[in-house]
């Protein structure tokens, strides 16, 4: 069979199953990276594991969320983070370092190798041709223990590209067109591989442009091949020894294949609130901009620097607009530094930010109340940016630079006296400078390593072992649609909770029911019962991880959204579904109900749920595979992993 | 008489009084600056007065304080700041700008004018031969309408500069000695003029180190002569045509004199949690950090941020330590950039932070629990930096990079390989980047300027007219030395709220009694009963303007705080004080309390308080100008200006 880049490098690091679109299989994992704000809680799993180092290739622990530091919650996790990196073999890419993304791209990524990451937008690495997925901090503290990890076998769709981005035309347009085209719902389940003569048009930045918001379309990856541009990008990174080739053999076989001609390609802007509403710039050049933002693991790259810097040089930004820039790295910020291009955005009146994640996820510069906000980054859904009638638009590093300077969404093609011609013959830097001194690398010797834990991190809560019956209540009753916002609610007073479940299970359901945490703890727990779609959105895991701190046993619902459902079992939470869903009319919050026989009915993923109050039976299932049954049987995905140790 | 400079300049602008250390004076203000977290107010209260346009030779809307912008309220703060200025006259220097006190300095400080500045470190423009005084945000919208400024005539301090700082010793060094001296105490009702021959070795960033640290010795002011050093940074600040030579006469007269020798000065630093803690850094070399930050009004000159760049050139700052650095304006971060100064800091590891107030006053970087954090800045209140629990050092910029790379507070002179002599042969660069795009100067025509309020600016609420009798209770009851942080908590949560009265005002006494705003408006106001030193620490005016707003009618304490007794009548709230100190024990919370023939009591400044539940009467007194009885009589200060207008 002639193979595609994705079932080669999944083939070389298979563990269990069969290469079978939609599948289950599992897969040996050489690279974790984690975030700071996914990481407190992926390394405290794995501390509970109780093992004594990692057992990846490499593993790295990022600092680049939580860096505005309003209280000592944030400097308290940067504190744990580094020690617990020491402690375990971990490198510790210190804050001010840059963005995990940018830096595992340009010191971490290797062709062929597998990388499993606490964060969304680890697909980006994939650029370089390797297979890097996003997933919860759970799942990453089991990669660094050794374990393999589990997926849903994907499709894959080849995207060919061809011809040349014309001037003024950038990398980011190209994957706005694939939004526009495939919405960000059509990629669930699939890997997109990029092939065609486009591909060795692209630099390994735009490249990675791409790859990190194929996260938007939903996809599990988005892989470039390792070619030639691949090489002279690691050559300049000193890590020309880890560069090999991997393209996908000649007409190998793909699921889906789609073409995008960049000639045809014009420069795009996504409207507000979703990454998919992608129009053309010159169809909304009318809007007034009071704020631009230049960064992010998306579009902060030298090369995007460079260019913004280019077109302002010697200008300044609109009297209206507030313009700020944060470098991706590092390395970027040195390296523009060096090279005049910082000068001149400073002059231009940019407001210059640590090389942090920072506006991207609402980590300040939130903007002015109902105003538009025109960003480099890759999300813009409702309320993100900090303020919630803000709307913010997604566009090129270029097109976020001209308009900064006039006040309007603008397409550069239409900013008088720009040489578009001289804008692209900008290249990415060959002349890299190369300093890991901020990423503290492992030591050998890790026994007088003190772990320092602030007051705000407290143990990973576990559940007990099952129990073999449930007698309690429907604790709450909810509709359609919940998400993980509406469960465990985000924002600036919230997010530095993450490392305390105790302290931010007090906020569980906290815009729906904000007596939910008493009445649970009071209760001893309890079933929540919800309508279609449950826990969709962010994947964040301490909607599972809370609610299981509060004692709920199970959610009783229509349907679940994939990644919530899967989160639930990791932590021991039953995700039971209505057999017939009018049932659901058939439980009151306040019920009392009683299950039987759990180690058996998970068995038989079949369950019967008696409703005292209403003195009647309901009946439910679950679907599970026996990897998940064994998991819940245990009470959770670490006491499982901790059993097969 | 021989004239200090001092008593020249408040000469030629005196309005009012005798020039007699003790005596109310006023002062025509050329003038004004200020900032966002006290800006809000003060334009709103200048607009209250109906005034079309400013009468200040010069005043400056600095948007540098609020900068993080975790919601919408800061940036919506920027947008009114800036649309107002444009209304009125008022030059507006945008985010990104730079530092109020930097910016002044360079751009606007003029050696004989006078400058009223709504923050505590206005005084730092006073390093070119002016008179530059802080003041709260309602004395600065007065300035602005063309009030006189009212004061108490100072008593003058001469401070003779002797010999040449050595090698290693810094201009902070000098200011922590006088620190030493003097403690925060001894300065109050008093300016330092410096003189002598070691002045003019300092440069005019150097001097304004020292005139900006004055503040925490608690002086009016402290000001330098304007002299060939003077004329020199104006002219490389193209602003020549403004300089004018100033010097005391030769034999002037002082009330005290003292004199420190720079040639015996060593490398200091204060030690928590108060600036006038200070010993040798050789004392505390044993203590260990976890952060320094070069940065604020006090120290992110050229000349700091290139000596610094000097000592990390090349090497990396402690594993254990997070360097922070913010440049004070965006001339200072464009020429640092020029230079090859701003690489050198980047490599070495530091986070590099937007050009503004940040850490200083705790807006971002707070430090780990337990952490010890070394700051070139101003204060290290306990708590300041955002940690409650943090140890806060301060010291000169040499200091916080030499201790940055050891991971100890360390002497520079200690430094093995650091050549001092190169060290001190860093001067500020003549060549500077000259570029006032960032400040929005006004425009001609400003009638369609529309002033842009966000959902959490409010108008200004005002006292009604002095009621004849107060019928009312002790609505709380406290003991001494009640800060203004207590009436008037700041923080991440509270600080945003500055623009919204009613808002903020929910958090009076927030941590002593959080039911005393529900019970103030229940009971439509009421007095507070308080022993000795109500008011002390921070200016705020929201401490005075927040219980206003609440119905509060008058303080009956012991004894008062200086600033927050001028506040109090700002707001019309009435300062009574005790005339037996054993009566505070004859009134408990809840008593029913009634105060007559108020006008006429204010007159007398003698009052009788029926304390009706207990059936006896207190008598009390206030301490009052005439002015400040007109004032009280009308309300507060916007009614009394505006019926004079």
């Amino acid at each position: 069979m002639k193979q595609n880049m994705t079932r080669k490098i999944l083939q070389s690091h298979l563990v269990e199953g069969q290469m079978v679109a939609g599948q289950e299989i599992s897969i040996k994992i050489d690279q974790t990276l984690t975030q700071d704000a996914t990481g407190t809680m992926a390394y405290l799993a794995f501390e509970a594991l109780g093992i004594p180092k990692i057992r990846t290739e490499v593993s790295v622990s990022y600092i680049d969320h939580n860096t505005l530091q309003a209280g000592f919650e944030n400097a308290d996790d940067h504190a744990f983070l580094q020690t617990i990196a020491a402690k375990y073999g971990v490198h510790c890419s210190k804050p001010g370092n840059g963005i995990c993304h940018q830096v595992h791209s340009e010191r971490f990524a290797i062709p062929g190798k597998t990388l499993l990451g606490s964060d969304s937008h680890t697909p980006t690495s994939s650029a370089l041709g390797m297979i890097a997925i996003g997933a919860g901090g759970m799942s990453v503290a089991m990669a660094m223990a050794g374990q393999p990890f589990p997926l849903v076998m994907p499709k894959v769709i080849n995207v060919k590209l061809t011809g040349k981005l014309k001037p003024g035309v950038a990398a980011k347009d190209i994957i706005l067109e694939l939004l526009r085209i495939m919405t960000v719902k059509n990629g669930v389940g699939k890997v997109i591989e990029y092939t065609g003569s486009g591909v060795e048009t692209l630099s390994i930045p735009e490249r990675c442009t791409i790859t990190n918001m194929g996260a938007e379309l939903g996809v599990t990856t988005s892989i470039f091949p390792s070619d030639k541009v691949t090489y002279e990008f690691m050559k300049n990174q000193g890590r020309q020894a880890d560069w090999i080739e991997l393209k996908a053999d000649e007409d190998a076989e793909y699921d889906e294949v789609m073409e995008i001609n960049l000639d045809e390609l014009e420069p795009m802007v996504a409207k507000p609130h979703m990454p998919d509403k992608v129009v053309k710039v010159r169809e909304v050049n009318d809007i007034k901009v009071s704020q631009v933002f230049i960064g992010s693991c998306t579009n902060a790259s030298y090369l995007d620097l460079a260019r913004a810097a280019a077109i302002l040089d010697g200008k300044c930004v609109h009297e209206n607009v507030s313009l700020c820039i944060a470098p991706g790295s590092k390395q970027v910020f040195e390296m523009v530094a060096r090279d005049g291009i910082l000068q001149k955005l400073i002059s231009a009146g940019a407001r210059i930010l640590e090389s942090a994640c920072g506006p991207c996820v609402g980590i300040g510069q939130a903007p002015q109340s109902e105003g538009v906000s025109l960003r480099t980054n890759n999300r813009n859904f409702i309320g993100r940016s900090g303020t919630k009638d803000a709307k913010v638009y997604l566009a090129s590093p270029e097109v976020a630079a001209v308009s900064a300077l006039t006040g309007f969404i603008t397409d550069p093609r239409d900013f008088d006296g720009l040489d578009l011609d001289a804008l692209q013959a900008i290249k990415e830097t060959e002349d890299r400078i190369l300093d890991d001194r901020m990423i503290v690398a492992p030591k050998d010797n890790t026994e007088d390593v003190v772990i320092r834990r602030g007051p705000n991190i407290r143990p990973l809560p576990l559940r007990e072992g099952l129990e073999e019956e449930i007698n309690t209540t429907a604790l709450l009753k909810v509709g359609d649609d919940i998400t993980t916002d509406d469960i465990m609610p985000a924002g600036a007073k919230i997010l530095p909770l993450r490392s305390n479940v105790p302290a931010i299970s007090e906020y569980v359901f906290n815009g729906i029911d904000s007596t939910f945490p008493s009445r649970a703890k009071e209760n001893k727990g309890g079933i929540v019962v919800a309508a279609e779609n449950y826990g969709q959105g962010s994947s964040r895991e301490h909607a599972a991880l809370a609610p299981m701190y509060l004692g709920v046993k199970a959610i009783l619902a229509k349907s679940f959204a994939r990644i919530h459902h899967d989160n639930l079992i990791n932590y021991g939470i039953l995700p039971l579904r209505f057999k017939d869903k009018e049932d659901y009319n058939k439980i009151n919050q306040g019920d009392v109900l009683t299950v039987k026989n759990m180690k058996e009915q998970i068995k038989q993923s079949e369950f019967t749920i008696l409703n005292k109050t209403q003195g009647i039976e309901i009946k439910a299932y679950a679907t599970l595979s026996d990897r998940q049954k064994e998991v819940l049987l245990e009470g959770g995905q670490l006491n499982y992993i901790k059993k097969l140790l």
